[in-house]
């Protein structure tokens, strides 16, 4: 993500990971859907970082599907190795948003940067339904705010 | 991928999927890391179609780990629906490639469009151990090249 | 499964798989939980043979969750290598079935044997809330037996 | 597991995991695979407890891959449930030992228990080629020994 398309002064999680015996391939490193994996992962305690933790979406009726991602490999994890997802709102869009993600290991290496591009979408018919994108409501965009002095 | 971009003529293949129960997430549709192991699993498929199976990649000592993805999903399919992810070669750099990938859905509807670019690289010191980009070889270029009429 | 616990003649299935390189660990082997993936999916597809596949499920608003697995792996698959998922009801008890896997390598050797018990259940106020289980029925049951001479 | 067949008076860990979206199925509750993904990294976790972390394993050229594993599943947790994974060894053979896990949920609850059988192994000639079993030596074993008064 260039600072350019990062408009938005957004607050940022980091989110704890070690790799996993199981996320690993056969060349020893990260098997590389394992970031996709993070990267949801650190969208939803984003969230809920900010109150709209799994009950609350449920609640609301609301889910963030993927419309588009993409990532850059910088170096590679090895199993037992702990990361962190740093994560913030890069844009909002109208009913669209973009999540910013840094991969960076313990000793301070990025291993990987992407982002996901989700929709602020309701189901109009229950789970699995059709979704249809709604605009995102100001009071949620301000919750990811940062503050100044922060 | 736009046309510009995808400058080499290369064949393509067609990996069958159906999306299974453990695929898709609590929406009843697919968990999007799920395409980028679909990704994975076609451009071994790719490769094997003109020889370079598994085997064929042990015994030379190559391996040829992602350093970009991307993504856009189009439309999500649903457990049981049948796909092709229909591959081919994009590009062709000194080290690395570019494969394309458009998921199908057997509606002959397209779900999602993505890509991997790889580098072409052997292992240093044996699997885990730093990995060094090589150039490719024509005659591995080759093999993906599309004949006349086919 | 001894033959003692299998006293139902039932129908068998066999699922194509192919080891992926996402599926194995480190070592080069199969990452033990993928097989209790690929159960899942026999599962599945043992279903669909007699006519249940997904849109029967929900259509009748029945789910099948497991309430016991076990699996004794006897010799690792490759990547690369072609395996099948021999499945068949071992055990219809009133509310619940026992399924039993075998998975055979392309040259016939049996790589590993499991069973799931799984309850034939509704879900009581949609999905995700409490699930009743209820008596098979016997035109369900009926759907699994071997016919003779087959 | 019943207290017959735990017969070493081991150390205990406890793992925690929150349940993920990527984890769950389209019924909204863990697929039930992921529970043997928490035991193999439980196992890991428990070995790291006493020095075994994953470069002591790659130092001594050790892997001990799962013969056996079984699971009760008693309740499903779902999407942003916090668990506890609690393990200790079982029972030690000459050159297997037996894993028990529980999978606890915040409140107290119990999910699933389960165990996994492994061997204490060595590759003969490096990653992926065939494994001969070890005695489990003695020091190893005395460091999973729970002291008295703790």
């Amino acid at each position: 993500m260039t600072s350019a398309s990062e408009d938005f002064p957004s607050i940022t999680t980091r989110l704890a990971r070690e790799l996993q015996w199981g996320e690993c391939d056969p060349a020893g490193i990260i098997y590389y859907p394992t970031y996709f994996r993070w990267f949801d992962e650190a969208t939803w305690a984003l969230f809920a970082s900010v109150g709209w933790n799994v009950k609350r979406f449920q609640k609301e009726g609301i889910r963030f599907p993927a419309v588009h991602v993409a990532c850059n490999f910088e170096a590679p994890p090895e199993q037992g190795e702990r990361c962190e997802i740093v994560s913030r709102i890069a844009r909002f869009g109208s009913k669209s948003f973009v999540v910013a993600h840094d991969v960076v290991r313990a000793d301070g290496v990025r291993l990987a940067s992407g982002s996901e591009t989700r929709v602020w979408g309701r189901f109009v018919a229950g789970e699995g339904a059709s979704m249809k994108g709604e605009v995102i409501p100001d009071a949620v965009r301000e919750l990811f705010r940062r503050r100044e002095g922060s």
